[in-house]
């Protein structure tokens, strides 16, 4: 089985967009706000939008399983106040879980959480508790700057994260560590944002000793971890000068990285310096960068080419970053794959 | 010869910090505001830091040369005002004048600006014209986030710092995009902020038509590139996303990145998948990662060692990294070395 564990729903139909417009013009005018009963999408529509897109290229492609999350650049969790955040996610984890239950062979999902600028990330663990326990979602995704790019939240090493977490270690699920949209300048969003959020929150982990405190909590770093594999030796040297215990025993059983990286160096380094043990097949398909290499011929985030030309992941390694890696770190996910004797 | 593109005077004498201590308790007390004269600091103490630390490890591992500039996380341009940095700015491109006048064969200067947040970077040419006219700089650090992490400053490819490219065009000199010390609780220095720059700088490029408006405008970024030739098929696909030309053509007549990468296999990448007439030979010696490799028995920072084992990077290559790419990005440093017949 292959299972991609970073895919966001990128493809909802439009009356999404067009809710969420309204609901931002409602937060300067209220009487414009949008009630959540007031988006209508039906499972038609939501089929259409799965069966022409992601699954047609899980398909082509050949993966089966997609852990599926909202559109993470569409969180914009700087937007409005916590109350703007949690109607939206509750509506963008409801849509997610809906495919999830249209297409139970191919979905799973993982929540967004209605995180707000300056409001404790405790304030999150309803919308949790709903999505893991109602909805069956097998992980959730962080966002360590609701702010946009503003950066102005304490590191996620900061006690405040704690409640959240201890939500995380009790379901036994572990976060992607995503940002969404920048709303600032300086940062493109997919080509400096995102990247920089990875690297950022790596070593925020490695400057703390935050998986002393939970010693199950897990991390993935999505993106092949931002620029970390890539500088990994000077991510080792930092430890050793900030007397941290090696990566290998302080960070990672508990941190993760994804494979959407878009190139086979990218890739090749990757799996060459980071244990196979951390690394999670993923793709992030139909997402940052939608065109096709013309140095390959084929689509820059069609990621499982790059593992099969891999001289490095062979023989049981590739089972290892397609499927058992993702069961271990998401055990909800094995679970509701035993019970479909899978 | 062999050329190290980025060293920074992290040895200085502690009276420079000494100094700067008062400087910065002169801001809130102006009382204590100390003269640029009460600094001190006797030819042969410099010749002290220089001898047993710089010079011994570029003769210890074989470089001959080294672009000296001050020491970057020392320049916090978020510190004070204007008058503030302008004073610090030339304190500290004084002391690297004067080491590249004590070993002339060994060090020649790059400037530190007086950058200040939300101070137009126009005010900077003064001291850039005295660093080059007068001291004989080869190049300059721009720093792309004078607040120190905060990133309010605008992209570099605002309008408002064209009068410090045009003075740099006008001279011939690059820039190396070099952050300074973070003050926000999210960002750690040398292990997020500086790599988080690399990218955020190549990515304004990449947005803009920057170069088109500056055929001749260059910069180096540091630190390997930060994320970006790991990820080099994201900003390809992204460049093609956002209609730009191939970035051969888009940014590599324009950019540069140099060998501050702390392992092998981020070197085989880096000199893989970036053209070898982009690449400048460089170590950061004594700089963010000091200590020795267990894995390796040597320092992370003895990059000539990943230089010297890499497969890709043979015979005339060797010399392109080593000496020829940096005579031709610093044709100052070119002319400087033709003028002692070298």
């Amino acid at each position: 089985m292959i299972i991609d564990c970073h895919g966001h729903y990128t493809t909802a139909p439009k009356a999404l967009e067009d809710w969420r417009k309204r609901q931002i013009a409602g937060i300067q005018d209220a009487a414009l706000m949008p009630a959540a009963s007031d988006l209508k999408i039906s499972d038609d529509e939501l089929r259409e939008s799965i069966e022409n897109n992601q699954l047609r290229l899980m398909k082509e492609r050949g993966s089966d399983l997609t852990i599926f999350s909202p559109r993470a650049s569409f969180m914009a969790h700087h937007i409005g106040d916590f109350a703007v955040s949690s109607t939206w996610a509750a509506i963008c984890n409801e849509l997610c879980f809906r495919v999830s239950q249209l297409f139970p062979a191919h979905f799973i999902p993982a929540a967004m959480l209605p995180q707000s600028p300056g409001v404790a990330p405790a304030t999150c663990i309803p919308e949790l508790v709903k999505c893991v326990e109602q909805y069956g979602n097998v992980g959730i995704n962080l966002n360590p700057d609701p702010s946009g790019g503003h950066w102005n939240s304490p590191p996620l090493s900061d006690r405040s994260w704690y409640p959240l977490y201890e939500k995380m270690v009790e379901y036994d699920i572990p976060a992607m560590v995503h940002v969404s949209t920048s709303c600032n300048d300086c940062f493109h969003t997919t080509g400096a944002h995102y990247l920089n959020a990875d690297t950022t929150a790596f070593m925020q982990c490695l400057t703390s000793d935050l998986f002393k405190d939970f010693p199950n909590l897990r991390f993935i770093i999505p993106h092949g971890g931002g620029a970390v594999p890539y500088h990994w030796g000077r991510f080792r040297g930092l430890a050793q000068e900030l007397k941290k215990p090696l990566l290998a025993d302080h960070l990672l059983n508990n941190i993760f990285f994804d494979t959407c990286v878009y190139h086979q160096p990218g890739i090749d380094l990757l799996t060459k310096v980071i244990p196979l043990k951390n690394i999670l097949f993923a793709s992030e398909m139909i997402g940052a960068v939608r065109g096709i290499d013309p140095e390959t011929g084929h689509h820059y985030d069609d990621t499982k080419r790059y593992i099969e030309a891999s001289t490095i992941v062979v023989g049981d390694a590739r089972h290892q970053i397609y499927e058992a890696n993702a069961r271990r770190v998401f055990p909800r996910l094995d679970a509701a794959l035993k019970r479909k004797g899978l």
